[in-house]
């Protein structure tokens, strides 16, 4: 099995796409068009020469960095921009090699970087909560007036209908995605400060390059915001009301199944029962549920962001937004899959 | 000592007024007017006899439910709803009991109870926040001019004034009171759905009643919001957010005590060495955020809400927020006590 | 309403018995406790003159500190051993006044409190423990014949009786009684160091002294630990473990309850439905469950303890441990009382 | 870069050597041997022929299942182990076929196969420690004379030799290598239950059969504890417990290294200031701290095990063990390096 990942992971937990936005490689592509932007920002600002963002530009156009170079610096420096830099620096060679990152600091990329990335994972949030709140609509459609007894703390209380309890499990998920533009306007934020977050390094053209290169990346602008991860935590507080409103799902599913008030299409066989028919997917929702509220915890901690730069409070953010994404997109995948597989809803 | 609560939290802390926001009264206080709105809301919609808003309206104004039968409740239903309806029914008598609490279920009382206290704890949290913006811009004003040392990843970097540092305490401060109305308008909503969270026991008139019923109670009008408690999630990263911010606050000034870079007046003895200083509010700051987050990390499991309603859900809340409230409210006044501590920024 | 707490959460959440040991009154009690032994041991070490012993032992049979002054001193200090041991010293009086407290230091005192506070929380919880495990005994000797249908990933799987499915809910609570006397051979030790936690402040003597008030105290003798919180943490995930095996007492019964496999007596009511019988203690046991977890989840932060002292580390273990422990004792509490409910297990 | 996992965690936060033993290869090598060793104590106990046990064991030798297949079970079972068991009685063939798995359940392999996963990561783990508690010992002999500031609060408070803050560092390792050994008996134990954890199946052999694996896999034997996974939140106590230990060390170097207390070989540089070391391993180590504790901070949450097994309870701890376990191997590995490369402790 080629694929990386626990065995037990693979499939259900993991979300080959929303790996690739954090792999090595998507990372390396933003550090170029972060240093490339950079440059041209600057250049029009009237910071760097022209010629020098030109040279940089064309020494970025297939910019391979040499791996075990990075891998080197990434140990040495706990981030690999000093060495990304230092080698783009020697392919731009002189008399240009200087105006390369000029003014900026590692977090200015590392943080736009992450930015991009979310950007990506943004795009296909909307995407694949368009898409489950689009099946929900058609549950309803299809099974909508059909009469099922509704439960108030586990007993039942009074019929409803399948519309009423799809409308529940639409509101979250209609929620976030009514959220998502507000919190895309915060987080997909530009990083731009220096070496201690004060713009100082480009004279008074800092606020001047920060808009261009918001521009060009199609990003907001925002003042320097190195220390203030407030940002961050408002992204994870909407990425696990996603996971929690499927989660939700995943939960009634799993009670309909118990009672036989569903019927799911393919679910999964047992070893030793094979009459058995477990709703995997739903029981995969309810975990993803609780593991995206599980490292969406720990976020704040990066809150407290000691000084003009934590190497602490940084690192944190790296350890757990890559998994925190990539399992609130297998909830969304899963979501859709198990939404498609509901052949009944309602008793027999 | 006749305060609750352990010795060791007294004083800091605790916050005697975000206590009472969630005590007995306030929420005995908060269910009167309930079920009086709630009376009046039908009356005009036609759903009861305006006599009997009248009735009910006259019952409630010195109601002081028996708490023996109210505690007999809670451990009986989990909840005192059941009984306080009881109780008022019988003092309303015949022929109006039975228009008390028409339509309505015990959730509809609690989360607008919730959600009352809430706007209450926004209320001084907006008074705070404020309070605190204003120390800095007084600090900023007092000391901005001084040169001190930034420092990224624990070392010397480059020189910054204090300007720059106070402006990065404050970013995540004026973030959050601007975050803040929004996020009041989301939580601040009023629940109303009646037993499976329907509406049907108002027959057509339940959007009716609940826009008067918001309106009455200066609350958003929402449709019900039983199961989709991603704004109480929203609103606990809201939290933590403050928290958050007042403990990096915390934390900057414990770095600098260590190394002499400012000067708190008042500062703690210690039993055993007098001429220490210790920075006891700097660190309550940071013990508050790594509460908060604490707290704020558990609510997301109500997401996973089961059916119409959850027993388990819900109680997860009540135990969570009111602590979690207290702790952000002492972080503000904490941080407001330590701000107008210093004596000297920067090192002598 | 008289208790404390808000009023969701009185009768089921919250523990009276469990408030008291954690409560001011306790506290103050310890505090004295540790300053007469450790005088008493430092007088059998030639450290202070016996007659110093025996005035400071005078001195605190009533001893009823000033609590306004108590309360100054908490808020300057972040804790209130510092006005303690003022207060004791001018009760004691020239000439014995400075052997007060000697050697010792704040943490000293308020470890040994904590530690006290958890060994009297023990001595109860080992007997709640047995109380649960004798209901379950007594349930499987009840119905233990009974067929229930065993389930699998919330499916059907293979008819069990009831002594299988009681013999899975004691088996973690039977590895909790187990495990106990371990941890509280780790968990109930005295503290002892002195200002930096070398315990130099008593010569050669700090061993001998420390091994005479471990043996007065009833306490573990180990060397001092000021900044090692893994018995904390090791304690910790003990309690969560008890919380964690009643929830899943309350789960199953809650899933049972769906079915109409279970009959609880006086479940209850709803304030809509009167009809309905909620499982409300089974609820509260899986909320409890939840909170012991998100709040034992901190814990772990305070192994990262600044240098020979952290007023941050120590003060979020004050913020968590008192509410955890009472949460703990409600689940034991609850899940007695649940047990007892049950007047059928399995189906009519 | 070919390694998996972003570019800013490799080098620093990911471990190969621990990544490998939760890997796809390492599982299906753990099947394979429960299989093996399942068929040769069941024959043992007379349950299945003993020519059955060789044809299984044979086709086991050189088996390679399907991975296509493996994976299509995965998506639909949720587990790996029908497809797998599907593949080997294919092979394995007439007349043996229904030998193969006989009275097993697919949680009785995954829970081995973490179980046996879990072991060798206990090997390695004591093999660190054993190594960072033999630099801390170098250290204390090389530097233990050198007097530094005791820090208490972050105040200065009294003189101490370096040998004290080292003593401090190695107590909570000492104390998890102390308990490693206790936790090992508990967590390192074979699981057999069958389908529904009653070794019914089995007939009156099943704790025969179970008594053989556990002594031929080297694993300890104890009664069915598929629903208890108290083990399960105890190790990760543990393994907190050891990555606080690395991050108290790390805090504290980063405490020292702003005061110039300390200097490191090697230490990182910057993309924008030459001439700053930033001390990259030591904010790892507190990174990695507080990562384990949000991780770990969500295994309670499988206490609440639905019946008589949880899909939900049981991938929560799929997902959080292996980076639990690779986070700690990188911490002890971290702490090595950078204890390894102090050039000087204490000022100059």
């Amino acid at each position: 099995m080629s694929e990386p990942g626990p065995l037990l992971l693979s499939g259900l937990f993991l979300d080959p796409e929303f790996e690739f936005l954090f792999s090595p490689g998507s990372t390396l592509r933003q550090y170029r068009d972060f240093e490339r932007i950079l440059t041209v920002a600057e250049a029009r600002a009237g910071l760097i020469p022209w010629a020098a963002a030109d040279a940089i530009g064309r020494a970025l156009l297939d910019f391979e960095p040499g791996m075990e170079d990075l891998k080197d610096g990434l140990l040495r420096d706990g981030v690999a921009v000093p060495a990304f830099v230092r080698q783009l620096r020697a392919r731009v060679g002189e008399p240009y090699a200087r105006f390369v990152h000029f003014g900026a600091t590692s977090q200015d990329v590392i943080d736009t970087s992450l930015v991009l990335a979310i950007r990506d994972a943004n795009v296909r949030f909307e995407r694949r909560l368009a898409i489950v709140i689009g099946r929900l609509e058609a549950l309803a459609e299809r099974f909508g007036a059909v009469e099922i007894i509704g439960r108030t703390r586990m007993q039942s209380a009074l019929p409803i209908w399948v519309t009423d309890r799809v409308a529940a499990w639409r509101s979250p998920l209609d929620a976030a995605r009514r959220r998502l533009p507000g919190i895309r306007g915060e987080v997909e934020a530009l990083q731009l400060g220096g070496p201690v977050g004060d713009r100082r390094g480009f004279g008074d053209k800092g606020d001047a390059v920060a808009a261009v290169m918001a521009r060009e990346m199609d990003l907001a602008n925002a003042p320097c915001w190195h220390t203030d991860r407030s940002r961050v935590v408002l992204y994870g507080g909407w990425l696990v009301s996603v996971a929690g409103a499927c989660g939700k799902i995943g939960q009634d599913i799993l009670l309909m199944a118990q009672g036989g008030e569903i019927r799911l299409a393919g679910s999964g066989t047992s070893s030793a029962m094979p009459h058995k028919q477990n709703p995997v997917q739903a029981e995969a929702l309810v975990a993803l549920a609780r593991q995206a509220t599980t490292l969406a915890g720990g976020l704040p901690h990066a809150l407290v962001h000691e000084q003009e730069r934590s190497g602490v409070a940084w690192s944190l953010e790296w350890l757990i937004l890559p998994p925190l994404c990539q399992g609130v997109a297998a909830s969304l995948r899963v979501a859709h899959t198990l939404l498609d597989s509901i052949e009944r809803f309602g008793c027999d």
